[in-house]
């Protein structure tokens, strides 16, 4: 009954463990959710038998390996949700979401691929949602948001900000800051758009 | 001087070229231009040198991959041009190319990601790129786009509807649709919305 170190790893494991999550992370980033687990494993610098000893499913890796992207995602829903007008969360919502996605393209994947059930983040992703959905009731009752908005909008526009990670490293973010602000627009009315992108072509 | 045979390939080394052709186009469409030589070639099942006596570079296979899409995006964007209404011109070379794009994620990729000069597609993409720009001054002096509106909002709505791939694939074509809509939407004033793509979540 006193068994209280079950699950102590020992200090190689916990390293190999960390370096398997910091090259899942890193591929997640750069590729999505499709990276197979034997480049985990071949980029982390363990065996096949090491990465499944630590992680069973690749679902278990993904799961942990967002962990502290979901929390932010948390942070940010929540202080948009925490803001007396609506409207003006909604846009907070829009813009570091879409920021945070230019970023990191295995942390969308992550959320939006649970569509077809095959990625679930469970309770957590399901009260993300729910706080969403509250607050766009909100900014439509304040007459803010247009009347045949639905929340598969902003998940289209979510899933949508994925393909910014096409846009070079240096023009991602003020890709994201441009593209946010349309999807307002688009949700909304007219407001003035900031500084366009700037993508040569 | 009658050297009329110099191209002309034995039938099975034309046999070797469509089935790489075809892997290419497979392996691009799912999972965009990232794919390496090595799996095309596993995938068409010829040797890595077939493939690059066929192909000397990867730009090589592109090129001649995308051909067929290409030209439906220049009749796509010379049907547009040639609309009276220059705004309803713009607006279906917006749906019919978002559509395009969530049906073959490699065809975006493609087209946008010479924005760091990687990948070119030369005297055609930038000939499309003018007639689009045409259209959109016009739309502009017609009143109808938003004086504020830049090409690279254009691009940067095609580039994010790469993203729409994440979608499942029966949702696609609504999702696109409606992605269509709010970027229209945006780049305008307000106008009622198609229904909304079904995306369970």
């Amino acid at each position: 009954m006193t068994d209280q170190l079950p699950h102590l790893l020992r200090a190689d494991a916990q390293d190999n463990r960390d370096r398997v999550l910091e090259a899942a992370r890193a591929l997640f980033a750069e590729r999505g959710l499709d990276v197979p687990m034997r480049e985990i494993a071949r980029r982390a610098q363990v065996g096949p038998a090491t990465l499944y000893r630590r992680f069973p499913t690749k679902q278990s890796l993904i799961d942990e390996a967002f962990t502290d992207e979901l929390r932010t995602c948390g942070a940010i829903v929540q202080a948009g949700c925490a803001d007396p007008d609506p409207w003006r969360g909604l846009c907070s919502v829009v813009h570091e979401i879409t920021e945070l996605n230019a970023r990191n393209q295995g942390f969308v994947d992550a959320f939006t691929s649970s569509f077809p059930a095959a990625v679930d983040f469970g309770a957590h992703r399901a009260s993300l949602l729910r706080s969403l959905a509250d607050l766009c009731r909100r900014a439509k009752e304040a007459g803010a948001l247009r009347p045949d908005f639905v929340l598969d909008d902003l998940i289209l526009v979510l899933m949508a900000g994925r393909g910014l990670s096409a846009a070079p490293p240096e023009a991602r973010a003020a890709a994201a800051r441009r593209f946010a602000a349309l999807a307002l627009e688009a949700f909304r009315g007219t407001t003035a758009l900031p500084p366009p992108a700037r993508i040569a072509l």
